[in-house]
């Protein structure tokens, strides 16, 4: 079915959350599933169902909400996990279940310990269990730049006889090199005899800087979908980002010659939210998305652009959702606007009383704050569904003093199990003092392996958003808070951490894959 | 003279430094060049010499500090220009003039309102002027990628037969696909009679996402040096990343068959440098320097490293220079092994009272923090600098109480022309109500553009370092503060900006361009 329209396959929510740290709530993937269906993604991959309860959950919730994309859940080329998959995507408007088998020599030896004739046998097997539960099956040949011709032949024509609809061919390791890559796409769909019957699709990672270049190499060799994430995350390097992809088909469609459906003005405010969910910055030189994509420097640059545009400038900002960053609400704004920019944000409330608690907090940043931007909002609200459900540790008060020449002294009291605690430290640091205070409380024997600071948006008001990422044991989360003073952030990431630890978050992901 | 031996050509402190508020002192420029030496990049451009006097000087600092690699300077296609490169570059063991002028109808007709018969004659008379001063001379034709092949055959075959050693095809603004661009080079090499007289050189910006590729495929084509920086900094969404470009090189040999002389060991610590010095950080999942980038976070991934490290892996994290962030020091290290530290480190001292003034600070901090890395005595030597160069404003004390519930306060004290004066602030957190006491002082008149806060080593004692950006009347500095105590070093860094902008160190860029 070769046609000049490109599928956008995201899984951000799946490839992209199994990043180091990068776990997201099912709140989260809510949001963003339906910024993704706004930019008209074609196929959301939420997650790997049977995973665990949360991914399920998650999975079952995105394919609830999203309505205008196709809802695709992973899973091994394993019954259990076919059937799990199926199940989670029941409310789909559009479901696809999304297998794979490793088809690598080096694969199929040392992690599979599988004869080559059982892989494919378990291929077909598990395509036919998909197509009984969906009319949409991908079907991945995980490790596919470093698997065989011949067998990647004889296995993806068996594939798509079982029913598959879209051939995936992974560079899993970010091994594959542009040409090489796409000639292998050629290769494959010129030698199975019904490739005409299902789309080829990519899925690289970055591990070379490499990702976006060979997913569009394989596209001018007959590829017709192209996973990616925002803001290319995704485990060690990342995959091939979504932005990068999207515009560079559409600014060089003259050679490229195909298309997406994507709206690009929602690209930067997708990326925001993506950044401030995982706590993973985008650096200012990232292309597109970057503080600096758009920005020029140089005098000259300058003049060339204000003489005529084309010289320096081959995207305008606007065309990717630059300069949306609309001030939107002040102390002044009642209820109805701040509910109606809320709708606007696809941001929804269980309860009048969660929305009655949003807008309180709401009105305590405005008097701080005197312009509230949708970033501000979007913190907001994720700190609201923190305070409102019970967790082991509540902060209280926190009560800091950093004067030069002297040791920073914190006294914090925490709410542990209902009961109130108060501790005191010193610190080499106020943020230092303030966790060392919290730690006489949890005594949690964690280890701190990041603290990042972010701010949600510019100016000397501006709230300071930190990222506490704390491991025990091998496992790791990410704590986040919010506040206009960044010592109050830094404790507030720091509780949200140590709660997402006591409530077995990590174990969300008991035993992860990917392709 | 095509070889399979590839040139890294590094433009960190020239186009990177062009990237927005990532301005450097030239005590900075000498210290990454250091690196990179030690790195063996064949050619370091170390700016644009005509720019400034600031310029000027870094450029000559540079050639004076490096031996075993090139150093060169860009330079317009015109008298004034080369001689000032000429006259920087004296004191280099090996100095390299790059002389450019734009060859795509666009910048022709709109930016140098030339004929083509024009820009011909500027090129070459450039290039023999740089010829009479050094032997080494390469010249670029600016917006390469959308110029006319035929036009290009002209202005190329005259400028190697004028002396041009280089030939540099940059991919001005980012428009380039791998393909189409490669096959630029095949063609241009296969036309122009005299083209084995020169090296073909790839400069490729990151617009789409394609500037490593952009590069790899030129050299699959027939280009023999590529131009790049660390971290892929640079103008907009930056350059092709030295990083990506070696260890692509290196771990596709087998299809890309070409090497380069670089010791991949000192990237990580050199990406780590840039990004200090910059203030530009690295997002996790930058390909080879990002904190994600060796990193495995799906289980089945992490049993296949365990089973056979090659079913994941394809580069060794060591072999990039990743855990070589060794505990170096404490608070018992006395002078030797303190000294003997930063001279491993590359980093000298003008006098022994600077060296006093930095053991001082050491032994300060190792108080403070019992463990001192590599990265805490580059940021106390950046420190040691600035205190002791003479500057409008100095920061003496800060005293901040931020309790829950109640407004953050700030006093602060700063040493203004001489003078000490006081003031105090309140603001919506700590660093808020410091910022809007520093500024009751200085009445500055300058607009906080970014924020960002870095820790500079692991663990809850590191040191936070800050940026601040400040922009006035469309100048914009970045300033940075290094300390255990991130209100604290937030103050010192707008301080430091605050005297950059005094200073007049915007200035040193009074007129920028580039390839």
């Amino acid at each position: 079915m070769s046609t000049d329209r490109l599928v956008i396959f995201d899984t951000t929510l799946r490839d992209g959350e199994q990043s180091p740290g990068a776990s997201m709530t099912k709140a989260e993937k809510i949001r963003i599933a339906k910024m993704l269906e706004k930019m008209r993604v074609d196929v959301i991959e939420a997650g790997f169902a049977i995973a665990s309860q949360g991914d399920f959950e998650s999975v079952r919730a995105v394919a609830e909400a999203v309505k205008d994309s196709t809802v695709c859940s992973l899973a091994r080329a394993a019954d259990a996990d076919i059937d799990r998959a199926g199940e989670a995507l029941a409310p789909a408007a559009a479901g696809r279940i999304h297998t794979f088998i490793a088809t690598s020599p080096i694969h199929m030896k040392y992690k599979l310990q599988m004869q080559p004739d059982q892989v494919i046998e378990r291929a077909v097997r598990s395509v036919k269990r998909a197509r009984n539960l969906v009319a949409d099956v991908e079907f991945s040949l995980e490790d596919a730049s470093r698997s065989e011709h011949e067998f990647m032949c004889r296995i993806i024509e068996a594939v798509i006889d079982a029913g598959a609809t879209t051939i995936n061919l992974p560079d899993t390791v970010g091994y594959g090199e542009p040409l090489e890559y796409g000639l292998m796409f050629s290769r494959l769909i010129t030698a199975v005899p019904n490739a005409d019957k299902a789309i080829f699709s990519t899925h690289c990672h970055n591990d070379l800087g490499l990702a976006v270049a060979n997913s569009l190499s394989a596209v001018r060799h007959g590829a017709r979908q192209v996973e990616c994430t925002i803001n290319g995350l995704g485990e060690r390097a990342g995959n091939a980002s979504l932005e990068e992809i999207v515009m560079a088909m559409r600014t060089r469609k003259d050679v490229l010659n195909v298309d997406t459906r994507i709206d690009a003005t929602h690209i930067v405010p997708t990326s925001r939210l993506v950044a401030s969910v995982t706590g993973f910055p985008v650096q200012p030189n990232k292309a597109i998305v970057g503080a600096n994509a758009f920005a020029h420097e140089s005098g000259i640059h300058q003049d060339g652009v204000l003489k005529h545009r084309e010289t320096y400038e081959i995207m305008r900002a606007e065309d990717v959702g630059w300069n949306s960053n609309k001030l939107v609400l002040g102390k002044h704004s009642g209820r109805a606007a701040v509910k109606s920019r809320f709708d606007e944000l696809g941001i929804s409330f269980e309860s009048q009383e969660v929305f009655n608690e949003a807008f309180v907090r709401f009105k305590t940043l405005a008097d701080k704050k005197h312009e509230i931007f949708d970033e501000d909002l979007q913190a907001l609200v994720s700190d609201v569904r923190e305070s409102l459900s019970s967790h082991q540790f509540q902060f209280e008060t926190l009560e800091v003093l950093c004067k030069t020449g002297q040791v920073p002294n914190a006294k914090v009291s925490v709410i542990v199990d209902g009961e109130l605690k108060r501790a005191e430290a010193e610190g080499s640091g106020a943020v230092d003092a303030t966790f060392k205070a919290i730690e006489k409380i949890a005594c949690s024997d964690t280890e701190l392996q990041l603290y990042s600071v972010n701010a949600i948006t510019q100016g000397t008001e501006a709230q300071g958003e930190v990222t506490v990422r704390l491991s025990k044991q091998g496992f790791i989360v990410n704590g986040t808070g919010a506040d206009t003073d960044i010592v109050i952030a830094s404790a507030k990431a720091y509780i949200d951490a140590l709660n997402l630890l006591a409530e077995d978050k990590h174990k969300e992901h008991p035993q992860r894959e990917g392709v």
